[in-house]
């Protein structure tokens, strides 16, 4: 007596979590040094020092019934001030602590968004190759995912298919920028031209069509990339944060999401949005963790260590002769199948012990993902295997 | 461009915190000490020592990589195993650490079971007077709520009305024990009267029809008052904890759910709920407090301070001429209104500046609620408040 939704979605469920206990099936039997295990997007890096000493002083310093209590549930006001003002330092922006509102992670945000705006029927539009959960969210509040494919050159949006793909019927636009799972950074340009979408399409149906812009992996990019702050090209966007990868906290859930002033009807918005946040379940993001994040917003993992295992991996790969998306940021790498069906390609990958997630999984077969958040010596070691690999599919 | 529901939740939303603002204005203008503010569930009392130093000593003694990481969502085995454990030691149970599964609050593991079990048009009945967000998450999976009568001399369920509100539609019914607003426990005989009756239309229909206990306040009972274990008298029986209330951590959102083995289809309900826990949005339910309530099972807020509050309360008031539902457990006391409108007698209450919340809230009016969750000297001081209300009602 699950409900069908569920019954659909257990099928469904995960092959990058498939992939994972597989991995840790075939260390069992081969040793753990011989699985080259590229399947979870688990943070390899621990927190900064300076997280731990955050918590243990405000712990120490501060008293518990104050600490544990309920707040407002958009948040603290001091910590939404301090999360306001560190986005204005650094991207030039003007936000107020009333653009803030503290959720419990990213999925938290995007779910107590799609809550507040969906109603049975909407559309909402993603661009593949996407994160598999954006189907979830969208389905929990039951409106219909739309795709839209990619320009497989760039691995940017296909801006005709985005034309066609955005109707009458869609409420929002989900971007992932970085992009899980082909490492992906939006550029500038890309921005304009989907805000240019929009504002047209907004003015044909005469409704707004909101963008939520997921950001966990702002803080992981490379070679001087920037993520640009979207609010400043689209009013109506909800840009949704998380501090699982930037401070290396994904079991405590905490993020937060942030509405511009110029959102059409923007005081109706963040009453919705709050009240929300309480009726989805989270009532608040966590209290004490609030207080953590507040005091490291200028804290961060140590994104060097992910730069070499980009290096060495896309390095060591395309010199093997394997086709590679240029991972500019996240800590993914997305990788072009040599045969067309990927599933057999993965196959062979795990006969040479690698382990790796299909890119079906992120609406976009023949191509694999790689997770490079694992230690430098098992990319190392995984080098000869992906040699091997090579020569079975004679590259090079 | 809100969502239809979002727009009257909106409008509904919480007549609780609204008095709550008023009494914070009105406070500013007569003094905080002059304002008797009974209108919020706030725990009064501190975490225990116990739980603080708990939380100094997993993070001083934890790797911080793996203390913020991912684990199963269901949560980590360890804390799993060591609920289960204080449970069968509490209740005489068997439960095994598969038979829990950690979740952010009892708000998120009744939103996880809803998202796991409906089907859009199922049924879910909830006993009056009942927590209003129980409205709200049956609306977020967009199930009807229904809502069964209780016996107004008792404050337990009125069975007849139950035998005609269970239909073939029903999918869940909700039971909070002890009971926010009224503070009654249901009694053994009034669980194995509502399993009868559950055990009866799940035989007529064919369908399985769930329990889920909602039980934060299960610490909270007074009298010698024990609340039993539902999953004893009725298989199908879902169990939501939270530690916001027992703990006083209402801010960290941290509970549990309980799923015994005799539940139907148990192994597709558990892949379901924890597959539901990452969906909603939760994800898993913050690791660091996973940690540190495992070591606090056996701690309790201090319950000597809210039984001392609720016979100064109720005696005052019965005293005084008012009618109240004698409370056993919560923090909650529920006083029936002198004049029909309790939204009218509410107002007179305001002009002595006692703040109480009606019990349309509730679906029950003509009733107000009292949270004594507050310091003693303001129920002391509130007496004579109260003493002229009275005295305009006429009472004795």
């Amino acid at each position: 007596m699950l409900s069908k939704q569920i019954l659909e979605d257990i099928s469904n469920s995960s092959a990058i979590r498939a992939m994972f206990t597989e991995g840790n099936e075939l260390a069992k039997k081969v040793g753990r040094e011989n699985v080259f295990d590229y399947s979870l997007g688990n943070p390899a890096t621990p927190a900064p020092q300076a997280f731990t000493d955050a918590l243990l002083d405000i712990i120490k310093e501060e008293d518990a019934l104050n600490l544990h209590s309920y707040m407002d549930n958009a948040g603290y006001e001091n910590v939404r001030r301090a999360v306001a003002d560190n986005l204005n330092e650094r991207f030039g922006t003007d936000f107020k602590w009333t653009n803030i509102i503290m959720t419990v992670g990213a999925a938290g945000a995007i779910n107590v968004i799609l809550k507040t705006i969906i109603d049975i029927g909407d559309e909402v539009a993603v661009f593949a190759p996407y994160f598999t959960e954006y189907r979830n969210y969208v389905g929990n509040w039951r409106a219909e995912l739309v795709t839209i494919a990619p320009d497989y050159r760039t691995f940017q949006p296909d801006f005709a298919d985005m034309e066609r793909k955005i109707t009458e019927k869609t409420k929002a636009v989900i971007i992932n920028n970085p992009v899980n799972p082909t490492g992906v950074v939006y550029s500038e340009e890309t921005i304009q031209r989907i805000a240019a979408v929009l504002e047209k399409k907004q003015k044909e149906y005469g409704h707004e069509i909101y963008i939520i812009s997921d950001e966990p992996y702002r803080e992981l990019v490379y070679d001087g990339n920037r993520t640009v702050f979207l609010t400043k090209y689209y009013k109506n966007t909800f840009v949704t944060y998380s501090f699982s990868k930037s401070l290396s906290l994904p079991g405590e859930r905490i993020g937060y999401m942030v509405v511009p002033d110029e959102m059409a009807d923007f005081p109706t918005m963040i009453a919705g949005l709050t009240i929300a946040n309480r009726i989805c379940g989270f009532i608040n993001a966590p209290s004490l963790m609030q207080k953590a994040v507040a005091r490291c917003l200028n804290e961060k993992t140590d994104v060097a260590f992910y730069d070499t295992n980009r290096k060495l991996l896309y390095h060591g790969l395309t010199d093997l002769g394997f086709e590679c998306v240029k991972p500019e940021g996240t800590f993914y790498l997305f990788m072009k199948s040599p045969e067309e069906d990927e599933k057999k390609f993965i196959e062979a990958g795990k006969r040479h012990h690698i382990m790796m997630v299909n890119g079906t999984t992120f609406h976009c077969p023949g191509y694999v993902r790689l997770a490079y958040c694992v230690q430098k010596e098992m990319i190392e070691r995984s080098m000869l295997a992906f040699a091997a690999l090579a020569a079975e599919y004679g590259l090079k």
